[in-house]
Order: structure tokens, then sequence, then C-alpha cells
């Protein structure tokens, strides 16, 4: 028995949208869903019950981050990620692969796996697809994934194909060293760059170590978009219509459209909540900057067609203020607005799939950009 | 009919203490109380429903924040105070006197009133007696405060008897100006240093102008202890028992049985919410410091005696990496606790002094300290 299982309720008459439900021990997730992001064990400027409030099933939480501090241990001691962060649905652990590769000069590549200096105290660690998963394992998410190389963009066609190879062997010994499938279930992740047949490649290999769920990773990374969609187009058709695909770092309103669009049932980013920390805003009629005077009077709320906690209590005027003071709040309510928009988003969506109208309401979307 | 009015609920059979309701147009506050600081119209890292949550029925905003930055006709265009902040309860405004003050070198006294520079952006601006007022009108807090010079510590007796008696002049200037009693009812502030005649001499002046209440400032300005709580007893006996008496600026948890025990019924003080954002946390048994390693494995809650939101969801463990993390989420947190501990102590004062047993509910306040 695994611990999480996917639902396929129905697919798109046009396209390749789904509408699925994921079962996990800390509840069901409902797809397409959007996680936000809770890198060192929290969602930045939320309390947990915000989070749940604003729409979330699931959340994300880093690997890398958590294991240098506090240390897995002391998590695992703690009731793991669940208990010490007071959350009570699902989580997600990322594999550590991203955040150890995206450190350039301070780690190194071995078939053995990485080994990296800690950004926190230059601390010497080697992270391995054992180390990843045992890691993991204390963690205690609901979905765990597996140790891969994010191949930066752009990168040689040699370089992604000697990658993504031992990705694959990575991906095994990841499934090998993970023992407790009851309560957490190991997702394998597609490689592949942006050449199209190595795309293929990973999607064919990872499918072969039948997990019950699997990520494309190293999109998001640079890329044109265009280039992402094609090889969504080119890669998602070769994973099993029966598990959940999860594409990796992607959160912007018009990717979640496109990912949706072309099969994708999950997807994370920290975009929403780094956003605000910023004083932007998604809204329905596009990205605003809270800090823009035009907004010094306006005591209407930040989106019109939005009825969250925040557009329902505060005006454009607050938030300004708020933010020009360098007050917390700022943070707080730009965040809680932000997640509450895509989960908004996200239920719009699997509503329009169930009701076979995802064009339509994705039309409509793009077209509230213009107004 | 004035805006508040102050019911006696109850006198200590010994001692001072007062068990007291305050009825205001946004609701009654029940005396002793604590007021949390909004300096720039939001109580820091907090959202107004967990102020509430934590049992505020007053919060205090500041006047001289407000002036500078967003402007009091932003603030009254947005539904004065309790609109654009989204609070729903009581407020009360200082007068902007103490900042102003606070200012040094950029401030200049004269009778008309307090010539001083922006510390945001250096413009220069007049605070009066006049000028307070028009502004807190604006605002619309439920009680506004005199325009009042809180002089420094240590100060020679001939300065404070000057200033003392400008204040009383203020005061009266104040009073003139304010009209919209029927909205916002305004206080008058005694000083006097820590000269026990000089006190009682503007104790006697100030009540001479017959307000709905009465504040005790220039204390807790660096002297000890022991000079304030003698001026407290020197003066408090002098403000009509009738009246509400708010000593400005005190909130450490020792200051408060003190002052509850000197007749005082309302507090103000930025130490629960300031301390919290450097990690601070105030509990039953003596403050904490969150960052201390003891706690890295400690996943009891950060008072055993304390029931609210943190204590309830939250270890030290969790709460010390949040902070050692730089996660906002540690501010909100240990926020939110010392405002509950805080609010929780009045409630056990007001609930001794209606039991007659203030002092032993002191008592054991102290004895938990040492154990």
């Amino acid at each position: 028995m695994q611990a999480v299982s996917f639902e396929l309720i129905k697919k798109a008459a046009r396209g390749g949208a789904r509408r699925g439900r994921l079962h996990t021990p800390h509840g069901v997730v409902e797809t397409p869903a959007f996680m936000p992001v809770g890198t060192a064990g929290a969602v930045k400027a939320m309390l947990p019950e915000q989070v749940a409030e604003c729409g979330a099933e699931i959340v994300l939480s880093n690997t890398y981050h958590m294991y240098l501090r506090p240390g897995e241990l002391i998590v695992r001691d703690a009731g793991g990620l669940h208990g010490f962060m007071n959350w009570k649905r699902a989580i997600l652990t990322d594999s550590g692969g991203f955040q150890v590769f995206s450190l350039g000069a301070l780690r190194k590549i071995t078939e053995e796996g990485v080994a990296f200096r800690s950004h926190i105290d230059g601390s010497r660690h080697m992270m391995s697809p054992e180390k990843s998963i045992e890691i993991q394992n204390a963690l205690g998410a609901d979905i765990i994934m597996a140790f891969d190389e994010c191949a930066p963009y752009p990168a040689d066609r040699s370089y992604i194909e000697n990658s993504l190879a031992r990705t694959t062997r990575w991906l095994k010994r990841c499934k090998d060293f993970h023992k407790n499938t009851e309560t957490q279930s190991l997702f394998g992740i597609m490689q592949g760059g942006v050449y199209a047949d190595l795309r293929m490649r990973s999607a064919n290999e990872i499918t072969e170590t039948d997990l019950p769920g699997y990520a494309i990773g190293g999109l998001s990374v640079g890329e044109p978009k265009s280039l992402m969609y094609e090889m969504l187009e080119v890669s998602v058709p070769l994973l099993p219509e029966q598990k959940p695909r999860y594409l990796m770092g992607v959160g912007s309103p018009d990717c979640l459209f496109e990912g949706v669009e072309r099969g994708i049932d999950m997807f994370d980013c920290v975009l929403p909540t780094r956003v605000a920390r910023n004083g932007r805003a998604l809204t329905s009629q596009g990205n605003i900057n809270i800090k823009n005077a035009r907004f010094e009077r306006d005591f209407s709320a930040l989106d019109p067609n939005c009825d969250c906690y925040v557009c329902r209590n505060y005006s454009l005027a607050y938030l300004r203020h708020l933010f020009k003071s360098g007050e917390m709040l700022s943070s707080m309510l730009l965040t809680a607005h932000n997640l509450a928009f895509l989960q908004k988003l996200m239920r719009g969506m699997r509503l329009a799939i169930e009701e076979d109208r995802f064009a339509e309401y994705k039309n409509k979307y793009y077209a509230g950009l213009q107004a």
C-alpha cells in the first residue's frame, strides 16, 4: 500500500487538463493544485491556519534548509515537519538537489553525490541519493522527492545527456533506499534540459521505476516560456496517466494555466510569497506594485474581483502605507492575498475542468488582464 | 454627553486597586487594562483579529507617526483610524508630544508649541495644542490626549516647574480647541517630573479642567522604579475617583502590578511587542530569550502556564528555529504570546480585585518568577 495515491476524476474533452485527487496520510489534495513554499519550515509571514484558510491543502518544505537548520533529527523528534510547524495537512519535501546545485562554486558533483559547503556557516557536507532520502524520512513529509540534478540553462546537450543519465541512476538508488513507503511516497523527477528527445528519454527512464508520482524538473530556470511549454508537450504524454504530475518551481498565473492545459497536476513556487514581501500583489487585472503613488488615496481593495480576507478588510491606501512604513503587516497581508489569489485561480481551474470549460476560463483570465 | 465614560465597579478593600469599565463609542474596555501599541496604525507583526483574540479591547496609535505618514487627512478619508487599520474596538491616540520632545536637537519649544523636523525626511513642522487636537480629530480615536511636554529625567526643578505650568496652559488650549466631545474624549496629562510637590500641583491644575479622564505622563523615562511608585502615591489620590487614570508608557509586568495597586486603570507600552521582535518572551516564570541554546531540543511550550494560541501549538525548539532562521513568523508568534500573556495578567488582576484577593494574586505572580 502506497502512502499517497492518485485518483483521476476527469480529463478535459479538449487539451490535456485533468481533474484529480491526491489521497495522502494528511488529507486529500484536490488537483490541479498549487503548493505554497515553506522553505525553512514556515510559509513566510503566514500563520499555518491562514495558509489553510487560503485553501492550500499541501505545502512544500526544503530538505536542504531543514537539514542545515535546525537539523532533521530535531524535526523528527518534534513529531516530524507536521508537528514541528503546526501544519495538519499534507507536506511535500524537495530533495535538496535544486539548492545544492544552485551553490555554484560551493559544490562538487561526483557519481556518489554532491559535496557542498553550507551557505550559513561554510561547513562541509555531502548530499547523495541515500542521504537525501534519509533526511526526508526523518522530516516525515507525505511526498518526498528523488535526489536529481537540476541542470542549468543554457547547457550543452552532452552535459544534459550525462546529467539525466546520472539522475536516472540516482533515482534507482533513492527508490532502493526509501523503505517506509506506507507513510511517505517517493516521486521521481524527469530532467533533459530543453532537448525534446532527452526529455522523452528521461520520461521513459524514470517511469520504469514505477513510482507513485512523477515530477518535471529543470524547467523555469531561465529558458523562454515557449520552450518550457514545448518540453511539456513532448514529455508529459509519456508519463503514466494514472499518476500525478508535478511541475517544479512554477507558479506565475500564466504558467499555471499553460501547465494545467498540458496535463500538470501539481505546482510549487516561491513567487506569490516572495513578491508579496517586495510589495507586489497578484490580481485579476495583473500584478500591481503597492508602492505606486496612485494608491495613496485609493480606498478600494487590492483586487475588485477578490473576496479574500485582505480584500474584504483593507484598502490599497492602507497597504501602501504599511509597506512605506516598513510594517511587517504589509508582507503578512500581501502574502495572504497572493496565496488566496492563486488558490482561487486553481479552484476555478478545477471547476472549469469539471464543467468542460477550461479554455473559456483561461481566456477569461487573460481578457481580465487587458482590462 | 461625553464620548467616553467611566464606571467604577469596585475598590479593593486594601490598597488603591480599582475595577472599572470604560464605555466608548467602540465598545467596553474592562479596567485595569493594558493597551497594545500600534505606532503606525498597526500593532507590529499582528493581524487586528489576533490582537482582539489576545483580549485587547483598546489599542494606542501615535499621532506623530500618522501625521507624518500617511497624513491625518488620508486616515480621515479612509473612515478614521478604525476603518483604516480594520480595528473595530476602541482606540486611543497620544498627542505627539512624547515623540516631538524625543527628537532632541531636531525640535524647538516655544509657548506656541514645538517646531520640529521630521525623522523621515527632515521636513519642517509645527506641533501645537491646537494642531495636535486637529490631527487627532481627523484620526478619530475614541480617546485623544492633550499636547503636553514629557520632560526628560533627570531635569532641574525649575525646568520641571516651568514645563508643567506650560503643560497646564496647553491643556486649556487643547480643551478649548476640541469640539466633537460626543465622539472623542480628551484626557489631560499630569507632569511634574520626580518632584512630589510638583506632581501634586500638576494633578490639582489639570483636574480643574474637568475632563473625562486623566493620564500620568513623564514617568518611566529613566528614573528608578521606586521614584515612579512614590510619584504615583502622592499624586494619584488627588485625581478624581470617578475618572479613569492612565499611566503612560508603562507595561512591564511588575510595573503593571505596582501601578494597579496605586490606583491606575490604563497602561500602554511597546515593551511586549518590541521585545518579541528581539526574541524575548514574557512568561509566568520570567522573561526568556528564545535564542538560548538550551531550547534547541525543547519541545515544550514557551510558558507551561499559558494556554494562548502560541503555547498551544508551537514548541520552544520551533520558535528558536524561526528566530535563528530570520523568519517573520518568529516575531508574529512571540508578539502574539507576549500580548496574550499581558492581557491574561490584566484579566487575572481584574478578577482578583473583584474577589478581594489582589495582593494574593500579585504575590503569586512574584513567587512564580522565582520558581
